[in-house]
């Protein structure tokens, strides 16, 4: 085992799109627990999209990561030493306050106890964690999905994307991916997707979405604002309704005003409904959207793919892999744990 | 009694903002009723914002007035000839389809018989018609308002906004007036608004709104688009809602597109919810509003300002002060009878 910590900590805001520069690698002592804490050693540590607005000065939902901060983010790890009865060395646990480092210590109640053998750990972090509890609540909750809807999902084949339109196919919905390559295309139609759109080479987005959706978009779950929102306040349907849940291609503008058309007459004359949507709002409610997504992952009705970096020291880079939509799937960093 | 029927019809779509010379006034023959109709001479012509929306060739939730076409509008009106056995010569009625003209045939289904006895007739085409059931309906069902919400209205002292702070304050909420002058804040201010913004005259309305909401906005009744929504997105409170009820402020550039800030961080890190609103989804309801409103009418607790403008041949000026702010209280046209 390591005898340093690694840890990754904010150098400097962003300006525009994050760089690795904007973090710096240290080394310090591990960590000792206090009473009723545990030390944990990271698996795999989360990087995710809502990290972006925590490496900024602007107002958010959560306290900002300033300069010299350890970095946030959530992490699967084995339990080391507690001083906890309720847990034991060798538990390994999923907590989503651990930052970017190889050795955490974490109180009880920021972690939950998982078990390999009901689903391998990279589930934990994605359809058993936040990202499945977001997916589920944004259709099912923030937008009131139903059947027969059109449901449209941007970010597709990321992280919540992929969970989301498998949920909208068993609410008999129909499912269209808004994604950025032919490949992530092919995954989101082996999960079920009805169709797709690769934003990237749609000259004209609107008109793409008006082509696969006739009947104009009763659901948008809008993991990325900008164009792609643009495009889909064009087609709305009767009483649409739009999921705010991320906000993923302004990340190299976010501190800046975001500068282009508003679609009032648009929102007023369909009546859709604009909701802005944390997860956590729902947070008594996890267990129910965890049970329901479990079930279909027993039964092989939810699929998942995971893109996995390896090493400690390419976190910075697998957090950027995201914000440039190079990942497929869930983006993990595995923890190299013996170098 | 004239013995012709003076009609105005649309002449031209507006550019930008419209003017009288977009309508020509003609007159025809007085119109025959068929079966069942019945023939009504206007006495009130109604004038209001979503015509705006009916004079381009924009797409609208309602069909559109083109050029050549009668102009749409409601009336309150006296039976002149009746068809149909449940209406007789004198009866005094409302209708939401007459047009601006002297004469029109309608069907019992397109009217409510009214009582001047229960309230004067130009109550009828305000709070106990359509501008009382989209205060209502707007701040009640659409924005889901609750006991101590600040709710923040724009055109606070036109038709609908008169009668949303009424209700915001009976429903045991803050109410603050956005309007176009001192006089207009002081008018809001005797129907019991806490508060009033002249936007003309702030420098910045952000931090006005700031100032006089240091709790953040809870709900926000949005009759006017524009800069006041752009502030009034700058000050959510968590979890508010905003109801798109209209768009007024873009009368003079209706058909471009509108440009300028949008705030999805704001809506989603506040969760916002921004609702479109058309009153005629809740047209099964509009008993419940009218019952409500007329039993504070009748105690003195609702108070109402109407701005009539007297003459058939000035009904497109009437128009054109609302759409420029104008008029003090709901905007009608007093038909001159005699000549």
């Amino acid at each position: 085992m390591r005898n340093t910590n690694r840890q990754w900590r904010l150098v400097s805001y962003p300006e525009g799109m994050p760089t690795e520069n904007n973090w710096a690698m240290s080394q310090s002592s591990i960590p000792q627990p206090g009473d009723d804490e545990m030390l944990v050693r990271a698996i795999y540590l989360d990087v995710a999209p809502y990290m972006r607005g925590r490496i900024s000065p602007q107002q958010n939902y959560a306290a900002g990561v300033g300069p010299g901060d350890l970095m946030v983010g959530g992490a699967i790890g084995e339990v080391v030493q507690s001083n906890d009865p309720s847990y034991k060395q060798g538990d390994i646990v999923v907590s989503d306050a651990f930052s970017w480092q190889d050795f955490g210590v974490v109180k009880p109640a920021w972690v939950r106890r998982i078990d390999a053998d009901v689903a391998p750990l990279p589930c934990w972090m994605d359809f058993l964690g936040m990202n499945g509890a977001t997916a589920y609540f944004g259709l099912v909750g923030a937008a009131e999905m139903k059947p027969g809807d059109t449901v449209v999902i941007s970010a597709a084949a990321g992280s919540v994307g992929q969970i989301a339109g498998q949920i909208a196919k068993l609410a008999g919905c129909r499912a269209i991916a808004i994604t950025s390559s032919e490949k992530k295309i092919a995954w989101c139609r082996e999960l079920g997707y009805d169709d797709g759109i690769n934003y990237r080479t749609e000259s004209d987005l609107p008109a793409a979405i008006a082509r696969v959706c006739p009947d104009g978009v009763d659901v948008y779950f809008d993991n990325t604002a900008g164009p792609i929102l643009d495009a889909v306040l064009q087609n709305l349907a009767p009483h649409a309704r739009i999921t705010v849940c991320g906000t993923v291609s302004l990340a190299d503008r976010f501190d800046k005003p975001d500068i282009g058309e508003r679609f009032m007459r648009r929102i007023l004359v369909s009546r859709a409904r604009i909701q802005g949507f944390l997860v956590g709002d729902y947070q008594h409610h996890y267990q129910e959207a965890w049970t329901r997504l479990l079930n279909w992952y027993r039964t092989g009705t939810l699929k998942c793919e995971y893109d996995i970096v390896e090493g400690f020291e390419n976190t910075p880079k697998a957090f950027l892999r995201l914000l440039t939509s190079q990942n497929l799937g869930k983006q993990l960093v595995k923890v190299d744990q013996d170098t």
